[in-house]
């Protein structure tokens, strides 16, 4: 794909979302809760946190996409995921799987590699957490330092060509890649880590836009582009990274498709 | 009640919340844990997030009202619902129930059919959830599309009616109606309805305010009104719901009793 | 040590937090979570909210200190709170008690009592909570009111001799004991208490500071003297308690190590 392509297919995307609202299911931790129902909100995207057992799989049928995040995790909730992913999966509903601080404990590195079985339409991930799960599904080699994600996009292509999933690895700038096509996104702010929960947003958009594009990679382009467009209006009247997370929200949801054009793809 | 008479009685609930602070339990969803608990802050009540059956029922003793929101349901929440509940009813103290997306899943339909049978003081919902509560009680007809608040007034008597709840119907205007009376509050601004689980806290506003009115109808127009007349100060100064939010909350804390005359109740 | 001492290591102390970013496990209330994980961005310290059992052991091992809140206990909870707080306390690993509404239900009294006998390193709460936890130990004597900070140094004292803890209790000036020295921290804005669950960020940011200080006490006064700084300036701005608490993030995050010269110790 030119750059010029990915951008106008970004730009549909978003006058997409806008037009159709898709319902984006999120099994996801409890510090993200908020702020990506909120996210999804001012992307005019609809959340609905459904998680248990008992309901999870019916609401995956709803649903115009699914997260599953594995930030804050619970044997109960591991049960939902999989009810959600395991549905999602079979009736070609996009599901986004966040292996949060997958490197971290056993408990993760299992539930992470459990899930990836329903085989995740997206992963989203910092570069640290690509690695954990590159290596871990034999795609790579770790390491113990935090990484770059531009220094990990080998690792990325890997476990792209792997899981057969778009990899998402955020950073300052954002690799997305298939395997085979890998696009960078940059712009942001700098102080947009400091958001807790912002990556974990971020996977949320990539849900939203993926049910809407006309294929994963293009949605997971989008949903980056359309954070860094609005992070880079938000950090010109934010103060810190306390009034920087409305004014990310205010930024979203002021975004007009047409304003993704801003965004350099490369 | 006369529009006139009913001003009164608002402003005059208001300033009984102000005085009393009452505390208020809420077993209410992960979404809305945060925002729920500030509101309750600003209005100067008195937050208290307790939601296991081990001390569910003995904080609800202690309560002035207790909220149960089944937005991100799990077995055990739902056993701490039944106690708070139960105990409420038992004793007299206004409890309302908030039947988050009560039409998506079974899991959700007979969980707010069993938790009708405590009686709750206050309903408050949107119009897509009054009509399918009021349809699973036989209290009205169902119907696929998203409702307007006041196309749904019938429904809402309906199940007043059927349940001898007052209902809240939240909207771009709010119904109020015990079955009988039914006020109509404007006001707002058209952007809270991005604000992830502003509804909720609304919720958690109504308890509020019916533990301190005269009667729990007066208490819940009381609520919507503070949220009205907060929502469009509120608006003037916000860029977006990202601003709204915090906005909101000072208009909520700087908020006068006799503000409230400048709401239309209809 | 005299106030000239105490300011230079609070000052010492910041910049050790600043450099290390230390890795603080929080299992803590959901209320919390979003703000506790943002307040620790905001002070250059890395949060990780990590709870169930199968893990929380593990992630305490990793981590530089931990935080046990109960403000919203479930049992699965507490196990992994146990786990996390044995761990810690094996380890040296600072571990920061905040035992949110002890004196409500027996559940809590229960929990909080339990938990003391992993020996926190800091115990920290409001006046009513030290006041309940310290006569459920023995160490003074409760009352039904709500209490002022400076009013229970006397049971903070004795709390802190008979736990072998330091112990903060917060307030409009903040109270800080080992027993034997005590520091009284002033400072902040009057509308801090209406932020829901800042209580909980403080008890984070006290675990942040414990982690990279010389001293237990030491940590607790540079966390609460961080707080009244940023609070303080956060004020200037603030039009609410909506507006404070993105002023406040922003706050401690562009706060210097030599700011705190500006706090009054006592």
């Amino acid at each position: 794909m030119s750059a010029r392509i990915r951008v106008d297919a970004v730009i549909d995307t978003v006058r997409r979302l806008h037009e159709q609202s898709p319902l984006v299911q999120c099994i996801t931790n409890y510090v993200s809760m908020d702020l990506a129902a909120n996210l999804l909100n001012a992307a005019h995207a609809s959340p609905a946190m459904v998680h248990d057992e008992r309901e999870a799989a019916e609401m995956a049928g709803l649903a115009s996409a699914v997260v599953v995040n594995i930030g804050t995790l619970s044997p109960h909730w591991v049960t939902g995921m999989h009810e959600a992913a395991r549905v999602a999966a079979e009736r070609g509903i996009p599901w986004v799987l966040d292996p949060v601080a997958v490197g971290a404990t056993a408990y993760r590195r299992a539930t992470a590699n459990d899930l990836l079985t329903h085989r995740p339409t997206v992963i989203r991930a910092n570069a640290s957490e690509i690695v954990a799960l590159a290596t871990a599904q034999g795609a790579g080699r770790g390491a113990d330092s935090t990484h770059d994600s531009t220094a990990v996009i080998d690792q990325a292509k890997a476990l792209a060509a792997t899981t057969g999933s778009v990899v998402v690895v955020s950073g300052v700038s954002d690799v997305v890649t298939d395997g085979t096509a890998t696009v960078i996104v940059d712009g942001g702010d700098p102080r947009m880590p400091l958001i807790s929960a912002l990556g974990c947003g971020a996977t949320a958009l990539v849900a939203a836009a993926a049910a809407v594009a006309d294929t994963p990679i293009t949605g997971a382009v989008t949903a980056m582009a359309m954070l860094a467009d609005a992070g880079e209006r938000a950090g010109r009247s934010a103060h810190g990274p306390g009034t920087l997370r409305p004014a990310l929200l205010d930024a979203l949801w002021t975004q007009r498709p047409e304003d993704l054009s801003r965004v350099v793809l490369r």
